[in-house]
C-alpha cells in the first residue's frame, strides 16, 4: 500500500478530510478517527456489495463491532423515493440512533442516496464516503451535494450534508467498467478546463496511463481533482456563486441525460459532450479563443468521450436546460470559459445556444 | 391592529425575526422585508386553507405576484412520505426554482412538512412559517425543526432548515378549538418551567386571560415564549446540547402519544401531562423540591391539560421512550428540573421512571 494522499475540505466545523491512495478501503487506519457512536450502517449496491462489502467490514470492525449491511439494487434507475425508504427502513431496522454512522460504498448514486438518508435520519447523521467509481471518487463523494431523481429532473429533491470523511481507493477502479472509467475521466478534465490550466496538460500528457489505470497517475489525478473540488466547495458550500463553475459542461450534459432517457448516456458521457459543447458556446461569446475550445474537445475526444449530441432538435434541448437548478425564471445560464482554466456563469442568447447544438449535431432530428 | 412584536432569531447569516400580534397575517407590511424570487407557494391544509389562504395572498401579492396553492389534507395522519411527495410534485408543477419561497399556513403538521419540502427541494428553498395554532406559534414554526413521521417514530425523517420569516397572529386563535388552544399551552408553560420562572409566575396569573382568548394575553404569551425558544436555539441550533431542555416533558410525552396512537392524545396534552411526570422524576432523583413540582401540576391541571398517564404498563413506557431521539445506546436520557426555571438532560435509573409511571397511572394495565 502507498501511503495516501490527504486533501482536507476546510469548512468550518463541518471541515472533514479525503484519503486518496491504493489500498485505503481495507486499511484499518483509514477509518480509526471516526467517531465511535452506537455503530455504524454500510449502504451499498448488490454489485459493488458482493465485491467489497466483506473488505470493508473487516477494516472498519475495529471502530465499529456493531455493523448492519443495507444493499439496493444497482443502478441509476433506483436513485428513487422508493429505494431512499428502504435505506431509511434499514436504518431503523438497524435501530440506528443519533449517533449511528452511515458508510456509503458505491459510486455517485450510492453516495447520493446513503447521504441523502444520513441528512434525513433524525435530522441528520454522520456519513462516510468510500466511493468505487473513478466518478464518485473525484466529484460525487466531495462536497456534500446529496439527492434522488425525481420525474422532472436530477437530484430536484435532496440536502447539503457534508460526509465525516471520504476514502478513495483507486484499487477498487480495476474492477470498473472501461466505459465507466473514461466517463469519470471527464470529471477530471473538467477540472482542468475551469480551475487550472497546468493539470489539463498533466491529464493530456498522462491520458494513456489513466485509460491504462496506472496507478500512481490515477492517485494522482483524483488527488489533484478532490483539491480543486475542495477549494471550490471551501468559498462557496451551497453553491450561491463560484461553487457553480463546477458545472461546466452539466447542463447541456443534463439536457442529453434527460432527454434521451437516464442511463441510456452515462453522466460523465453527456459531461464530456457538454464541455465541449460548452466550449464552443464560449467561443461563441466572445470569450475564448478557438485554439483551446479545440483542445478541450481534443482532450474529450482522445479520452474516448463523445462527441456529439444526440438529435433531440433545438427546442427539446432549450425547454430541458430551462428547467435546470441554475436556470432562474426561464432564463439560460451556462458556466462558460473566460480564459483556459477560469470559468464563470452567463446568461446565454438562445440563438447562441442552438448555434452549438446544430454544431454538434443535436439540432436536426425535429423539423418543422 | 396592534404593532406587533418582534422577536430576532440570532442564527448568524440563517438569522430571522418572528412577528407577533394581532392582524399581521393579512398585513401586508409584514411580508414587505422577504426576498422576491420568482414567485411563492402557499402550502396549507384544506380546513385552514378555506378560513386564511385568500387573506394570506392577498397580503402577499405585492411580493409575489406569481402565487400557487397547494392544498393536502388536515391532521397528523398525513405527516407522511405521500403527503410530503404531494408537495414536492405540486413544488414541481408550479415550476418552483431555487430562488421560490415557500410559505406554510397552518399549524405544526404543515409547518413540518412544507419546512422539510423546503429543505429538499433543490437542496433547500426558502420558506415562511405562518402558524396556525398556539402550539406551533410558541413552538414549532420557530428554530427549523422540520420533518415527517415514520412507523418506527415521530418525526424520525427530516431536517434542521430554518425560516426565512415567521409571522404569528393571534387572531388566527380565534377559529381553533379549545382543545387545540389548550394543548398549546402546555408549551407555554414549559417555557416558564425550564427557562423563566418569573414567565411561570405571569403564567399562573394569567391563565384565566389566556384560556378567553385574550388578545393582549396571547400576544404576551406567544412572545415570550418565542423569546426563550430563540435564545435557546441560538445557542444550539442543532440541538448538540441545551437545546434539549426544550423537550421537558417529551420524552413521556412521545411514549404516550406513540403508546396510544398517535391522534389520539393532543401533542400537547401529552406534553402537559409529561412534564408533570417530569416534574415528580426530578424530586426522585433529589433534584426539585416536591413543592415546585406540585406547582408545575397545578398549572397543567388548571389549564385542563390532562395529569393522568395513559396505562400502557411500565415495560411499553420504557420501550417506547428507549426509542426517543435523545436516547442512545438504550439507556434513558429524560430533560429534567434542578430548579425552578432551571432544566438539564439526564440519564435515569428505569427503576425511579417506573415510580413515576405508577404515580400517574400508567403502570397497572399489563399485570405479568
Amino acid at each position: 500500500m502507498i501511503a495516501p494522499a490527504i486533501v482536507g475540505v476546510q469548512l468550518g466545523e463541518r471541515s472533514y478530510s479525503i484519503q486518496v491512495g491504493s489500498g485505503v478501503l481495507a486499511a484499518p487506519a483509514s477509518y480509526a478517527q471516526l467517531p465511535r457512536g452506537s455503530g455504524a450502517v454500510i449502504v451499498t449496491n448488490e454489485t459493488v456489495g458482493a465485491l467489497y462489502a466483506k473488505r470493508l467490514a473487516d477494516a472498519v470492525k475495529h471502530v465499529y463491532p456493531r455493523l448492519e449491511i443495507v444493499a439496493v439494487p444497482d443502478g441509476e434507475a433506483f436513485k428513487t423515493w422508493q429505494t431512499l425508504q428502504e435505506i431509511l427502513d434499514g436504518l431503523v431496522d438497524a435501530q440506528a440512533d443519533r449517533t449511528t454512522t452511515v458508510i456509503a460504498l458505491g459510486g455517485g448514486v450510492i453516495g447520493d442516496l446513503a447521504g441523502f438518508a444520513a441528512a434525513c435520519y433524525m435530522r441528520g447523521i454522520g456519513y462516510v464516503q468510500v466511493p468505487t467509481t473513478l466518478l464518485a471518487q473525484v466529484d460525487s463523494s466531495v462536497g456534500g451535494k446529496t439527492g434522488i431523481n425525481h420525474s422532472a429532473g436530477k437530484n430536484l429533491i435532496g440536502a447539503f450534508h457534508q460526509p465525516l470523511a471520504v476514502v478513495a481507493d483507486v484499487d477498487v477502479l480495476d474492477t470498473l467498467p472501461q466505459r465507466e472509467l473514461v466517463a469519470g475521466l471527464a470529471e477530471v478534465i473538467k477540472y482542468g478546463a475551469v480551475a487550472d490550466d497546468a493539470f489539463l496538460t498533466w491529464i493530456e500528457a498522462n491520458l494513456a496511463a489513466l485509460l491504462a489505470r496506472d496507478k500512481a497517475a490515477l492517485v494522482q489525478a483524483v488527488t489533484r481533482s478532490c483539491h480543486i473540488k475542495a477549494a471550490v466547495v471551501a468559498t462557496d458550500e451551497r453553491e450561491a456563486g463560484r461553487r457553480a463553475i463546477l458545472n461546466f459542461g452539466h447542463t447541456f450534459a443534463h439536457a442529453i441525460e434527460t432527454g434521451t432517457g437516464h442511463g441510456t448516456w452515462l453522466h460523465g458521457e453527456a459531461v464530456g459532450c457538454g464541455m465541449a459543447m460548452a466550449a464552443d458556446l464560449s467561443v461563441r461569446l466572445g470569450l475564448l479563443q478557438p485554439s483551446h475550445a479545440a483542445r478541450i474537445t481534443a482532450v474529450v475526444g482522445a479520452a474516448g468521450l463523445p462527441l456529439r449530441a444526440p438529435e433531440l432538435g433545438p427546442k427539446t434541448y432549450l425547454d430541458l436546460m430551462r428547467l435546470d437548478k441554475k436556470a432562474t425564471a426561464g432564463s439560460l445560464r451556462f458556466v462558460v470559459l473566460e480564459a483556459p482554466g477560469r470559468a464563470a456563469l452567463r446568461t446565454v442568447d438562445p440563438a447562441l445556444v442552438e448555434a452549438t447544438i446544430a454544431e454538434f449535431g443535436g439540432g436536426t432530428r425535429y423539423k418543422v
